[in-house]
């Protein structure tokens, strides 16, 4: 039976379009066009969004100094690659399987025949089940990707790879079935559309946690305990990073409409996105023009974030006008707490708590100030916000929903880098710090002759203003 | 009511999908089918060409001194912001609104039940029109993101801010209604599928006016007139930035025939534009390697958008033969008029008037050569060239709309920017641009820490071979 | 006739999609649907495969010294300009058009009314012939930037232009043909889905023979012929384009379906290549981390590429779990035979042939082992593998193919780098090679002022430990 190539693929294409109860000449039915045209749309924006995971390394990397950009970029593809394998294996079955109220009992390694009954959540959907779990796993990526955020420049490698794997098993899974799953805060009727809560505020939370128990990078503080500036290596590579992002959000809030169809609502969503981001990186440059005298890219960028990130849960239930309110709260808030937390002496070097955490429960929030009664109509979930004659009600489950996310994200994040501190230890020493993760952690620079020349230029003369920011030793090359 | 949110959701995708008049189980109609289709195909097209504006960025940061890298980047990202906000309050409507042949009346904010009736010019598409104005809110920011790139290394971020907002509301949006949203040149016939003329040649024809009144950068030019070279400082990013653009024209052009139905036209589409663009970078690269010794990257990459500027208009139009003598010559006319530009005493850091310019115009002009019957007659748009037995008179169209568009661009902006200079003033002092923007208009430098080795090494040792092509002074490290 | 544009286009979508046998409010038939949506579809595909030129760019540049960075980026754009140009004249017809079991003799340039009858290897897909094309030129593309990889830091520009012209019609063509365009290999029943023998090592034979004929690198091996690390200059640049490339797969892979039907068939071929592509990443960092006792990510990126070459002929033939065994097995295959070679006195900087040579040996072998007898009958190609029943005949035909196509490439690109090399000559002179080809072959720096820095340093102070590596000499600062 020898065939070829092309036309046997096509001779099975032929096969599944033209089912035997139809008229081979009049193709595929409509119920199988729209299935295949939402399959696609989905298969595209979890493409976006596992694009976002390209901005991340690249915000990260230019957000640190050049002896962590090659660790911090690296570690990215590896903690991608540890999501894939453990959200295949459990994560999905936890989050999105036939469960309780709490977590999903089914699914797990996608195996078996009757795999398409072992999501209900998911089925009212026409996507294909492959590609569902590709787009909940892009989404589970971006989770992850934030809480490693609060570990850059003094956490061992190790630490991402342990933490990586439990999160996608016992904390994110268990926050997306709470509320996307079947779970209570989903049967209570919380709004949130793309997850500024499920993605953004769970992956915060654990990043808090993390930077907090990491505590401060060397020299962050002086003796006071007033914050000394670190800026990252490279504006260029932060702002490509977060076009990357923003480009991909187009894939995690449209996206989340699982469909082409309706009337082209997918657009709405993606409208009320754009117009939210844009109002958020000119509020925070504005603010902190104002504030600092100078217009601060990296607040800026910071900006864009936050606005994306409050949008995320409230995009499908908005009009255009109050997106451009969340917005720019969300980067003017942010561009106050990042400061304030540094000033706490919080030491977030991507500000991931600030940007996905502050903004995500003021997106959670904004839900029942702005729910509009039609839109609320449209995607069939809770009720309208304040604003619009909803009373408080909605408002007191966007509420629970972000204390119930956060209060547990907290807890088991702080039991597991707890036990891991005092098991195998979270921080690097004092010298692989100076020296840079890339050394330590990697044996190589990612720039070794750029380093080379930072280490030939110390040599010949030491940098007076750098080194009063900490401990002299033989590490002072490589601040 | 409490309801799962994925029920929810899909509840109303049911709704939308099988409207009363359809048996459920037929799924939807076939028209609606082939708008969700078309929806999602110009959806994608304007992904990919928002995504452009990252390739600006880089293209620029790759293209001025590392002292301005993280400014010009981070300028992209407020540009941008400000083109939303202000493209959807007014731009959209004055440009596709229903109005007069001058400019639009209608549809401000995209607010009130009646939007879908405020845009005849767009009503003939199924597209949806939030998707309808996501796409070409993508194309009036790249007609922006062209105009900034005469202000490089100089001019204040205020500028930005300021002309950027005027040119979304005065300039572009004008131009676009003449042509696309019901204007006196949509109506004389002017064939411009994509935007030679509409978003290069207006983007460029600002960026002249800006980069000619900025006047040149300091050490620009040596006593005798004669310019030096300035490089830019990282052609990786540059290419990164071409390919970005590269890909993200495949939204640009193709995505303006509206629809992925017609026959797969927008493929033809594609195929033509694809082959203009390989033959623009082969004949720039050997033009430049005949007249300098050497293949340069540089004039390559010119090469690359110069043809790529000039397919947009014609792509639609033209045969494949014809797509490769329109992209070698848009290569070949752009190296010889960026170096008679420079020579004439016009600093345009970016080449944007030759690149978008130039080849703009030319893009313009090919049509009236090259335009086939076959192909005219499946636009709709026009008369066949002169090569096709059309005799002048779409050439005399295309020149009348190249013209137009000139002048009244030039006019614009030379009062936008006279009233600017005279007012707020528009270029940052001798010793700030010495400086470099990162410092002047930002605090921070894009890269600290390599601008801190570039110090350093002035320190020890000033550059002569630099010192030469500026005044001496302060700023004199930081070349 | 003067018509406006946007109804003149939307008139011809009209008539296209009603044509005169159908009632005009039905809308387009679901034949012309399906097409629209396979269209659309396999156009993204190609658009994400041509992102993986991007890819290519920047882990190449990020791969070599600073030296040579600009070159390396620049050349992946004059070589994607050829193949365009070259593919679309002659390439094309060979590898797909009709013919005999060898090549392909109808279609070139793509002219003339009986196109689609010229083309019978992908006649039974209702994609317009226009994106057909694209998607196999982007495929051809990915193979010449293999090929390309092992030309870096010491070819000739010249060498890529007349190599790349004539690998786009003798050599990739050809291979193309036996196995998707009706020649023999596709006649015996060979698997390979997107191309680990046809595209991955097809280019990287080329690579070995143009790294083995070009010789080692200056300093690449002392006195005893031990190897020297020369380590890339910039690590996230390599991240990013492995993210961009692992990205640009599903495109690849899934795009290979040439269907968005198929009861989303497309979305399992993804599901496969990202279980196996987390599988490589994650064996081949924790087999360099036992090597050296360092997490070594340049071994892991490399592990993520082998994983998608193995993945790539495989992916619609295997079970999630054996996607997992094969992403892995290529991972640590690729480890070692990349040091493997190394030793052995082959200097392939970019690792073209360990990864996609012997990866794509690996992979085509891959089905004849573990190809399901339910996947086959959804492909209908070949017979399942050996760990499923099938005996040895399938991976019989899979190693001939294997076989015939490197003896072929090998023999074919060992006769055309020999006749270069007697005629025009391949390599630079040691001069140039320490210089950089930045310098050598364009003139100027990629990286002028990072370049100065370096010079100047190495006028203060030379630098010993690289000057053990290297002849001393006029060049002795540019390492």
């Amino acid at each position: 039976m020898k065939r070829k190539w092309f036309g046997g693929a096509l001779a099975f294409l032929a096969l599944m379009a033209f089912p035997a109860t139809v008229f081979a000449d009049d193709g595929p039915t409509n119920v199988q066009l729209q299935a295949g045209l939402n399959t696609f749309f989905v298969f595209m924006a979890a493409m976006l969004v596992f694009f976002m995971q390209a901005g991340f390394a690249l915000l990260e990397a230019g957000s640190v100094r050049m002896k962590n950009a090659g660790h911090i970029a690296g570690k990215t593809v590896l903690t991608l690659g540890i999501s894939i394998i453990v959200f295949w294996a459990f994560g999905f079955g936890l989050g999105f399987g036939n469960g309780n109220s709490l977590f999903g009992t089914t699914g797990f390694f996608m195996t078996g025949d009757s795999m398409a009954k072992a999501f209900d959540a998911l089925s009212a959907s026409d996507v294909s089940l492959s590609v569902k779990f590709l787009f909940q796993l892009s989404f589970a990526a971006v989770s992850l990707a934030i809480a490693c955020g609060g570990m850059a420049e003094r956490a061992k490698l190790s630490v991402y790879i342990v933490f990586g794997a439990l999160f996608m098993i016992v904390i994110y899974p268990v926050v997306a079935h709470w509320v996307w799953g079947g779970g209570w805060l989903g049967q209570l009727g919380m709004q949130d559309f793309a997850g500024s809560t499920v993605v953004h505020l769970t992956g915060a939370t654990a990043a808090l946690v993390i930077t907090y128990m990491l505590k401060p990078r060397l020299g962050k503080y002086n003796k006071d305990g007033k914050p000394n500036s670190i800026p990252g290596h490279n504006q260029v590579l932060s702002v490509l990073g977060v076009f990357i992002l923003w480009i991909g959000w187009f894939g995690f809030n449209p996206g989340s409409t699982l469909s082409a169809m309706m009337d082209g609502f997918f657009g709405y969503v993606a409208l009320t996105t754009n117009i939210a981001v844009a109002a958020g990186a000119i509020a925070a440059l504005l603010i902190s023009w104002a504030v600092f005298g100078k217009a601060d890219i990296p607040s800026m960028l910071n900006g864009v974030l936050a606005a994306l990130v409050a949008i995320t849960g409230s995009c499908a239930f908005v009009d255009a006008w109050a997106a451009v309110v969340i917005g720019a709260v969300a980067g003017i808030v942010t561009f106050f707490t990042a400061q304030w937390f540094e000033r706490a002496g919080i030491d977030d070097p991507i500000y991931a708590f600030s940007v996905h955490g502050i903004a995500g429960i003021w997106g959670a929030i904004s839900t029942g100030l702005f729910a509009t009664p039609k839109l609320v109509e449209t995607t069939g979930v809770g009720k309208p916000g304040l604003f619009y004659g909803g009373g408080l009600e909605q408002l007191g489950v966007q509420l629970l929903g972000v204390l119930g996310a956060f209060v547990f994200v907290f807890a088991i994040s702080f039991i597991i880098i707890g036990l891991m501190k005092v098991t195998m230890g979270i921080r690097v020493s004092e010298e692989e710090e100076m020296l840079g993760l890339d050394i330590s952690e990697h044996g190589t620079y990612g720039y070794p002759e750029q380093m080379k020349l930072i280490a030939d230029a110390a040599a010949v003369k030491p940098s007076p203003e750098l080194s009063a920011v900490k401990p002299a030793g033989a590490g002072e090359a490589f601040n």
